[in-house]
């Protein structure tokens, strides 16, 4: 008995395997894009069932689909949504053609397993069609960009989640190094004191903006095309069907989509998607920052700045015995450097939209996708197995600011520029520290400099001994 | 006599010429980078006028400023801001030191138009210290991106206007377009009818969310970081000060701005900046896109899809004679790839932050200045000697629908996609009009064909001839 | 009986699959790298096997290796090499840590498989060790980048043969569309006439100077830094040996290895891969270009430019029956996106290189890959699926030409541009054709007329009729 | 009397001031192109003058233009040259229309001032016609690029000059610090000792790596398209003459000029450009690491590495006294950041040529002239201002070593990288020196760590104490 079932389509006719739910045009898809290797990302596969099962629903409402059909259409979406029927979407992450064959392949899927539960067997289109019921009042055109939305929010959410508590982690270092009084530095040269929970508050800060910029940039997408069809004029989709399926596309997911007002628009432009990663590319950039600055801070321990401590994660050297490296730190700067790239990639198919449609969305969703997944899993284990377990070397630290000469700069409101200048200067060549020279050049008391030296009182806003000034 | 005096500074004397409003910092700084030979942006001048009369009025108003000198050098500002001495900004766009070069042309510049004010000769620091004095109680580090916030605040008020008048055009072309019937195009492929007034209801609708992502990401510039000086401690800057000197400035400056939260993120962070930039971007991604359709639409005339006219500005060939290109729209995509490849150095610059400062501000202003600028000038001509006298080719566009294969699409709730495809296939193998085919394999009748293959109220949401299936 | 065997390492124990090959460190690399899910690319998984092969054959050889441990590591390397273990290699490819997972994944299976042969059990490293017995002589820091070295030379190969077929794709058609006479278009405006055959030879000479170009780029890699250990300096590996395991390697892969001239550089630097993926993303360029003209010239085929047909591969719709898309132009074109994507990580990820390493390679070298792999990939497919099978319509193009104004240019040198420029108006404007013009105004003869507008001479260098001229 | 004169092209007339040398169409293009207010490039200006002279000299020899004209024009070409034309090329350098603004504004300018040499009034283009004599036989297709080639190559010989002073530079430093041990680090953690001398030699090394592929980049803009204008075919250039104008170009500019092979692709292509940009942008890339580490070895000078002392440029801040910071490298990673980010500008325009013209290339050519052109000024001051000046703490270096626990690798093959481990991790934990621990555990006598431990002869290739094993 053979192994295969007779398919056929607009080309002809094709060998498909009698146990696959996936039918001709998957199979056309697999050997026109042997790209990657890299079948869709579950969200995605995820998200295309809840758009089948939206559509089904609402066209079974309005009408035009017969109830039992929908029936199983919808009972087969849903084995989707639950990841009973990942392995048969197979079709590779880089494809042409607008993600049809992303499209095709669900309608194909899903059709097959309808016509399963309808007691037929795989590849008897005529119980179900992959076109004509599963895809009904659809095109990959509005299908395809709906379930990105879904995919895109559904994975943000994690990410969020994950920035949520890196920020927790940062807050309780800001705490516990409130008292950590360090060493400042612009241009890597020192500058004036600063404490270590300054630093981490700033960590902080910047990343809870980074979750207001994702939260909103992703809250655009909650206009979605659905219904449009081809070109986003509606050509085949009722107006009723239009408003429906997208209620209960919000429903059943329960995010807030809403129909877009401009469907011609909606239908053809990327850059909600291209913000979104405008808002993660910047999340990057600022998560590779703080990576470096950690490293930074903890280079040495001997030959380095040595402020801090981060926890060992694993051996650092195949040859170096007892060496450990910020391996957590340098991952996050790679999946930035990744993040980074990928956005660029986003911008240039965005930019190559033509006219009705951009038909290079398989990639940009590819690349959007990966980032949203590569900064959730980093940033989880850069929180717990980084962040959590810092420690500082406050005695160094402390060291460090004491033999320092930028603690200068506070005696300039009561010298002037020029004169600190000049101590500056002397402190720099003959390594005399800058309260002994302040004395003998008789510029100010021993309990002048008692006040205006407190390098405490210099890391937060005031002129140190401003009362001498003022007086 | 002659024609320089000497100035002092931290590593010696250098001879200034005798009648230069900048001093010797200034000019170690023109030796050191002659790199672009772009001086300061203008609105970058104007900020920083704003920027030191603000610092005078504050430190005057807390004391610590000799009323006199305040007045002086508040005098000397207005002067900048009014543009009066911005000859004297010299110093090269590309900089190193974080921009330290910028902020002393400027308290060097002030300094001595103030000095002059009171009476005094060029160079007599005694008199007003471009140190102690103009740039009391800051430094660089709050400053100049005080200063950058406030120059991307003018200049984006002139690109959201251009932004405005585009999209008034647009929304014009929208109106006078809207019963061309045309064929719409996913893939450059024939797909399904559409007006040309949705097509630029579409791109309408893009700059109009352009407008609005701008808007919000450049809010986000109102949190200064003035005040708090060197590292964001506020070291050296009294806290009436910190306080004022920003209210004094949003007032004078009519800039919603108000102190940053944390100091300390704000003086080290750029996120900002590369938000306002990444939505820049995402403006030039769609302006590109347009331009691209514009390009398309107008190809030809007798070669290409000639569906509208574009105004001709200037003679396309200095050897075809009569042939006319579509500079306007080329002009934008090639200030788009200019926009979107600085955006790429600002991600660079931006990342390249170290603890307590970011030393790259300079190429990264440079940039956002420029984008800000090259976009609100090519936008104002994009829409006065392009979109504003595009015409429409109507009959072109009705003779290429009614020539069209794809209005098959509309008989697919009719008689099924299986059955469309058959008629499709042999409408594009013999030149047959899909309504003849439908006849002959009496598969509709003519009245129903009638109803179903309106190309006008394809497009539009809906099933042709749904009355047929529901009744 | 447990499941698992203890293992031990600096930073404590850990339980390890009994059955599994890797050992204590991978799994850490594991636990600490839960990131993009892809495990090494099989390449660098071979180009592992190659490395330790050949440090063991010289380690052997100067004599400070044990002979049978070493051919029981050689065994091991081997069969690496042959693919047989594969799934044991299980770290992911972002990581932290500069390669180190990498080369101890590599260590750690090698070292197991090395015990089983000489007859012990999986973990008793007294027999076999990881680190001081199949990494002898070696850090991460020198056989990390040879194996890149050796992964890219090989996956070069295949993109190489890929791209000459390619090449001879095109000048088959160029041959084929010799006689096409079509209307050459600049700024997407009718221009003056060329061959399709000329279309095509271009881009066959635009793909051989591609395959130059990532051969000579490809060729830099010749260098390794084999040896030389840590930071370049050679510590802890024999001269003898720095020399004959670059010898061995060279003969064991076939590749033109040798070792670098400047060992520091070389473990430091990493333009050399930047450099090879410089020539990626310029052939990505012109391939997107290339992709872009035939979905141009093969756009319609009722609305569009319809002179060439690309051959059908899957149907191009889920909803416009009878459409089909040029999918394979559009894969290319996202290829290429991807390509120049991941260039841009690739370059952030070179210039984060510090002092004596680049920890960034892991990103960098997974990027780097993709790009080979996936232009291989779909340069087989496009030659295969699009170029080979494209045809050309003509009839159409040979219309157009006739139909069009831009053979006007021909008539300049006759007549100067002034007048060439009114004929031109006058045809435009009224449709009349050039010739008809000409004689109207009495400026040329029809005999003259005759060859002057010859549209096949129009498509060589040379003044037509130039004899009209010269006389 | 009128200040202007009364111009005329196809598409209506213009006021043009009497004393300009440019005509209407350069006036059409400074109204439609008021983008970045910076005019061409003065190379491209000096090239174009390059291409016109050479043009009316070929097409003087081959009979076609007419001797007086030809010698006018030729005397005003070389005008040009020696810039004393410069200020009459006022179009801006982003402009639509692939260049044809920049070939009319020559074309303009040199046909005025020849029909001054040959005693006629500006504007009378009866004596002499910007397009059909001083523009004869060439398009904006041809002699545009051909311009671009000519000014990339004369920019690239101050680059490649000043990187073989920069080079020397390095060499020299590299002899000078030959004897400075330190500490090498990989991942900024303690690794083993290095030279700093080899640092610089790896540094040098880079450099003439990158002379090399600057160079070999730049040989590809060897082959010119001049002679085949509007697509390639050479429509209206007489063979003999598309042969005689590039021999003569040759000639007068001294470079190695010659006839593309395949002129069409010449033409339409601009990956010669993309390469020589992607050589920019590795250099860039080489550069930015440089300045990274030197800032990194300067960092402090108190809570740094302080390795190595930069030259101070000037005072380092507006508030903190006596601060001096890395300007010169700081600059150069501004530049690098720049540079990339042109490149990716460049790729964008590159990637969207379209048929037989790549219409992007004035903005790709504004990116490539200002890349080099910032790439020379930035390292003529970083070689004369900072390579030069530097200095080594070579106490401070020798201490950091002998502090260090790195040179523990030493022992490894004396005792195994296990024990080494534990040696490791007991220095680390309490203090103690490497040597101490291994005598105190009896690994190794004191007379095999005097051998083992010898921290210079751990700079270079060999096992230290290699007699030990081998005995």
């Amino acid at each position: 008995m053979s192994e295969f079932r007779l398919e056929k389509d607009l080309l002809g006719t094709k060998e498909v395997p009698k146990d696959a739910y996936y039918g001709i045009q998957t199979m056309r898809a697999v050997e026109n894009f042997p790209i990657t290797g890299y079948p869709p990302h579950k969200e995605l596969i995820r998200a295309f069932g809840y758009v089948k099962k939206a559509a089904a629903m609402a066209n079974s409402e309005v009408g035009v689909l017969n109830k039992k059909i929908a029936g199983a259409i919808i009972q087969a979406a849903e084995e989707v949504i639950e990841g009973k029927l990942h392995e048969h979407f197979i079709v590779d992450s880089i494809q042409g053609g607008a993600g049809t064959s992303f499209n095709m392949n669900a309608n194909e899927v899903i059709a097959n397993r309808a016509i399963e539960i309808m007691g037929g067997e795989k590849g008897n289109y005529l119980l179900v069609s992959p076109n004509t019921h599963v895809n009904m009042a659809q095109s990959t055109n509005d299908a395809f960009p709906t379930a990105i939305h879904i995919a895109v929010f559904n994975l943000s959410k994690g990410l969020i989640e994950a920035l949520k508590e890196l920020h927790q982690s940062l807050e309780k270092k800001t705490q516990e190094f409130d008292d950590v009084i360090k060493m400042g530095r612009t241009h890597l040269q020192d500058a004036v004191p600063i404490r270590l929970g300054q630093e981490f508050s700033a960590y902080g800060n910047v990343i809870s903006r980074d979750i207001t910029r994702i939260q909103q940039s992703v809250q655009h997408l909650g206009e979605v095309n659905m219904g449009a069809t081809a070109v986003g004029t509606g050509l085949n989709a009722m107006p009723q069907y239009i408003k429906r399926v997208v209620e209960i596309l919000a429903e059943i997911t329960g995010l807030p989509l809403k129909n877009a007002k401009n469907l011609v628009d909606a239908t053809q432009n990327t850059d909600a998607y291209t913000e979104v990663s405008s808002s993660l590319k910047i999340l990057a950039i600022n998560l590779s920052k703080m990576a470096n600055d950690l490293r930074l801070m903890a280079s040495g321990p001997r030959t380095g700045f040595n402020e801090i401590n981060l926890p060992p994660r694993q051996p650092g050297s195949s040859i170096m015995p007892g060496k450990v490296n910020p391996v957590m730190a340098e991952v996050i700067n790679q999946i930035a450097f990744q993040v980074i790239g990928n956005d660029h990639t986003i911008s240039l198919a965005s930019e190559a939209g033509q006219l009705e449609l951009n038909v290079m969305e398989p990639v940009l969703v590819f690349n959007l996708l990966q980032s949203l997944s590569i900064l959730q899993n980093g940033i989880r284990v850069f929180t717990q197995y980084l962040i959590d377990g810092i420690t500082a070397n406050v005695e160094r630290c402390k060291q460090l600011v004491e033999n320092s000469v930028g603690i200068v700069t506070a005696i300039n409101p009561h010298v002037g520029y020029e004169i600190a200048t000049q101590v500056a200067k002397e402190a720099l060549t003959t390594g005399k520290p800058v309260r002994e020279i302040c004395l003998e050049r008789g510029l100010l008391t021993e309990e002048e400099l008692e006040l205006i030296l407190d390098t405490k009182e210099m890391t937060a806003p005031g002129i140190a001994g401003a009362q001498l000034i003022l007086r």
